[in-house]
């Protein structure tokens, strides 16, 4: 039922330009500096401890912390596979010797429990996310294997697993248990697809399908150890009921987006239709009714948690960096198992959106919490700082934002059985793909998302009789396509434009569309934007920043009738296009009181000047809003 | 300090109207409920379990329950100096009998400590409440006496009040503590009032003036009981820095309510001008950034707290029924300190929205919460229903509208130490005053806040010269006096119009205003509501409910051009006033997307009708909400 495979990352590599100078700047500066973090937070100690190695300082181990360490591995993975890097590779391999190390001997491997809490081991399923470290230790060990062909990694998880799954199970003496944190359950797929090995397929399908079933696990699980359960609500952990009956995102957003992606990886696997009509229902909950603009999802701080329908407040917005990454695995899945261009638009809403503001363009402050609204004072994530922040105590964010980065190469092209290529992200970048026992190599030239125009060069080792796929953005109106400067006629089907050709030498393919500045409201039922606007050029979600703008950003009334004027900055932001418009600004005459009539409605005429939502706070502490008040008939 | 005195509330009866049905429904029915309520749940079972008495069920008790008790015991005490009922008096003196068969031979009292853990009274000020019941019950003791003439719960209050006195304050070998809810404030204070004793105003200020300071007394207390402090904190209860160093409403709404109340009062019976400058920052904190569009405040489920400043969500408002009560009590005194009218605008707003939202028109309903949209569908309380609900495992709300219903009388009028009256609130109503040795009476006729006009009938018994101060409200912009036919000429002072003259035998004040549908929108730093209006007459806040209105309420745009109609409706919602008018709304065209451009702004006219917000729910379960988008320039 999986209908595309996803490129291999180590095959496409991102050459400059938005997205790929932020790969770069990851491989040069910000694997390095996590490495060091921790280093400093006694996160490698941990492991050497359990490696059975001397540390020389106190360490007092954390149950979270393999995932950080493994979320770094992977990332390594993938950036050694296109980029060699001896040093990285260095400590990587160092890694990995203590984690074979400190693997027991049944296969056993968590360095925190090994270490500090043997006899505590898999007593706490709900809170303690032994299986979600396994989970990113699976990742870490394929993409660390496809990368540099080192197995020892994936052979040390292969015993974990299989570990997991003697212990696992609804088979007689076997624990009916699943993860509070999911993770394992893409991760044991990720497995089976290296290894070939059914068992981890099966597992993962065990993870994804006891779910949910009554009496909950974790209320079982709790009783044994000898603690009372009051609470019966077990959506926070998406255990409320089975996966396959669920039809709305509910509770830990990171949770739900991991946990939805194993399932549409299970449902493709297994040819299970009526999960991935489960899958399809959590897509539509989660993306036209608890998403922000900018792909975040989660928008409660309390659980870091999915809302209700259509509950998206702004300033008090969660929108957790890691959960609109887990938004671009699921959209990814979805996408592989059906290709619809309406996937990729969700995916790349996220990724240059919601994703990217996790990281600051100097490539070693992160968010953890992305609002789409703050007043230049108060702090917006459990009474820490308003800046970005070189680490976290649960620093799951920054090693999360590395690993995708490194990995964006697969989310570009994928192809499907017959050879075919899917172009999904336009992005300078340079392809090649083994199919029809021909090499076919891609090389996009463009400044994507700034420009409007996009070169591509095809070059065909032999003739070769495929379809490319170019996807046409959901956002994309207007566009004209040439081969070799012969205008295209083809028409769009599912949001992927066809070129169906023998390809042969050297074919240029041009691309040109329009990306005017699109004014955006939000379905009126999401009350906190209502009416508002926000401003949109291609796939980039902008915000107005206090920096640029002289009147208080709050106070902007944007108007139908705005001429809005598109300017490449190439000093601003690291480069990057910014919006300006003559907007209103509302006098803030009445500062006495909190609600007027009418006077406080009094406008003047105000210049605006717009920035990606994703390059907000690089310049200090500044009030920024995406949404402003919108005046349907101004102008 | 204190400029004015309160009406006594027997001496000011409701008749009729808006105010007055409510005040003879809870007299008749709320008051009777909650009675039988509270038998029903074990809260009367637990004070005869600490009067030594044998009841018929278990009862585990609540440390909390002799609040729910002392709020009831003080609404019965104002009720019955208005309004004669033998069954209501007769099952309060048998509650006070109990109480006072429960109080210890040191004078303490709590039901709840005595007779489940007598061991640990006073061990945990900050979270077990043992100040604030008893706070409450001072209350309920000066209430009931004031109201009846009978001594003995205001006896037993003072001996609690001597023991809480000789175990807290400065003095050594006394504990430095203070409560974690405040209440006993503002309580002492009116025991030192209805005594004359001045160390239960000097314990007053001792707890007001003890609080905040460093190290706070919930670390010192917490360890002694052995416990961990991680936090520091103190925001929650208002206890980070000493109250006269504060400036911004911080922590669980209803406390700080409470404590700032309790503070005017100390500042204007001690003298304290810096205490009275931290009232006012505080003042202006909450009802300038703080406070939504119908007086509620604590904008947070979280903590049941104040949010940041202009932090005021609309779907996902706590806006706690106490809190409002808690706004009134503290508006009050604020005018009673410095008459100004605009702290009667704040109370008035407060009163008529975010307070009796918490009541349903059949007198035995209640809202803990108060959101100001709904979608028809999510629970909006910690995931209870979205309907008023019969009680509360918490009932602090129920008995607190009744004690604030009964009372109300004390806020129509008060006088000065001239002899002068101050007229705060217009509605229907009877009021005598002893002033100059004469008896004046002032009857209002009006329908206030449906009606443009009122009445007022002046009869002295003597000829006398007093000056009787108008309120002209805040919101009234145009209107006209006369008395006997006669235009006054006269000039508003701090919001009050004064009526000097030699007052003597029957005189009529006849006033009128302009009482136009206002479209009032938000200070633009509110960002949940930017870009949007919500209608306001008078003093009443109106909403748009499902029931009444053909498009989606949450569709609605209301423009500048908007001619609204209003009418009273003397069917509807108990009789009141419904404003239509001419909007337009958004058609829900897009519904497979969450943000659109442009064409999910296409418009549609749209008749729409508004009630009351205090009204809304009741008539089953409808999408509300109070602010719709807004377009300037339409029409």
């Amino acid at each position: 039922m999986r209908t595309l495979t996803p490129a291999n990352s180590k095959n496409v590599l991102l050459t400059d330009g938005f997205l790929g100078s932020r790969v770069h700047l990851n491989r040069e500066l910000t694997l390095h500096q996590q490495y060091a973090r921790m280093e400093e937070t006694g996160r490698i100690d941990q492991v050497r401890l359990a490696a059975g190695e001397n540390v020389t300082r106190r360490c007092h181990g954390h149950k979270f912390w393999d995932s950080d360490i493994a979320k770094w591995l992977e990332a390594v993975g993938y950036s050694l596979a296109a980029y060699p890097d001896t040093e990285l590779e260095r400590l990587a391999d160092a890694v990995v010797d203590l984690l074979e190390k400190a693997q027991e001997d049944d296969g056993y491997l968590n360095t925190y429990y090994s270490t500090f809490e043997p006899d505590k081991k898999w007593t706490n399923l709900r809170d303690n996310h032994e299986l979600y470290c396994a989970g990113h230790l699976m990742e870490a060990a394929v993409a660390y294997h496809e990368a540099t062909g080192k197995r020892k990694l994936l052979d040390v998880m292969c015993r974990m697993a299989d570990h997991i799954d003697s212990r696992f199970g609804r088979e007689k003496g076997n624990v009916r248990g699943y993860p509070g944190h999911e993770e394992i359950e893409l991760a044991l797929i990720r497995l089976h697809c290296a290894t070939g090995e059914t068992r981890y397929r099966d597992l993962a399908a065990y993870f994804v399908n006891e779910r949910g079933h009554s009496p909950c696990f974790f209320q079982t699980e709790a009783e044994t150890r000898g603690e009372q359960v009051r609470s019966s609500d077990w959506r926070y952990w998406q255990a409320h009921k089975p996966v396959r009956e669920q039809d709305e995102a509910w509770g830990h957003a990171v949770r739900a987006m991991y946990l939805y992606a194993g399932a549409v990886d299970v449902a493709t696997l297994t040819d299970d239709t009526e999960l991935f009509e489960a899958c399809r229902r959590l897509w539509n909950n989660t993306t036209t009714r608890k998403m922000y603009i900018t792909g975040g999802v989660g928008a409660r701080h309390t659980g870091e948690a999915f809302g209700e329908d259509y509950e998206l407040p702004n300033s008090t917005a969660y929108a957790e960096t890691c959960a609109a990454i887990g938004l671009v695995f699921f959209a990814h899945r979805m996408m592989l198992a059906e290709p619809d261009g309406k996937y990729v638009d969700i995916l790349e809403r996220a990724l240059y959106n919601g994703v990217l503001s996790g990281l600051s363009l100097d490539g070693h402050h992160y968010f953890y919490v992305n609002p789409l609204s703050y007043d230049g004072k108060a702090p917006f994530f459990r009474g820490e700082s308003n800046r970005r922040q070189k680490w976290f105590g649960c620093a799951c964010c920054p090693a999360n934002i590395s690993r995708l980065l490194a990995s964006l190469g697969q989310y570009v092209y994928s192809t499907n059985n017959d050879g075919d290529i899917y172009l999904h992200l336009y992005t300078a970048s340079e392809a090649s793909f083994q199919t029809g026992g021909a090499k076919l190599t891609v090389t996009q030239e463009t400044d994507y998302p700034w420009g409007e125009e996009v070169k591509l060069t095809v070059q065909s080792s032999d003739i070769l009789r495929k379809t490319i796929w170019l996807r046409v953005p959901g956002w994309c109106a207007d566009y004209e396509v040439s081969i070799d400067g012969q205008p295209l006629e083809s028409s769009v089907h599912r949001g992927y434009l066809p070129l169906q050709r023998d390809w042969s030498g050297t074919t240029v393919v041009d691309l040109t569309w329009r990306m005017p500045v699109e004014t955006v409201a939000a379905d009126p039922r999401v009350e906190a934007v209502r009416g508002c606007a926000a401003l949109q050029r291609g796939p980039v979600v902008y915000c107005v920043e206090q920096v640029d703008n002289d009147v208080p950003v709050s106070n902007l009334v944007v108007h139908h009738g705005t001429q809005w004027t598109v300017d490449y900055c190439p000093d601003l932001l690291g480069g990057c296009c910014s919006i300006t418009g003559d907007a209103y600004a509302i006098e803030s005459t009445h500062a006495k009181s909190l609600y007027a009539s009418p006077a406080c409605l009094d406008v003047q005429p105000a210049r605006l000047q717009a920035i990606p939502y994703a390059l907000w706070a690089n310049r200090g502490n500044h009030a920024m809003t995406v949404w402003m008040a919108y005046d349907r008939a101004g102008g």
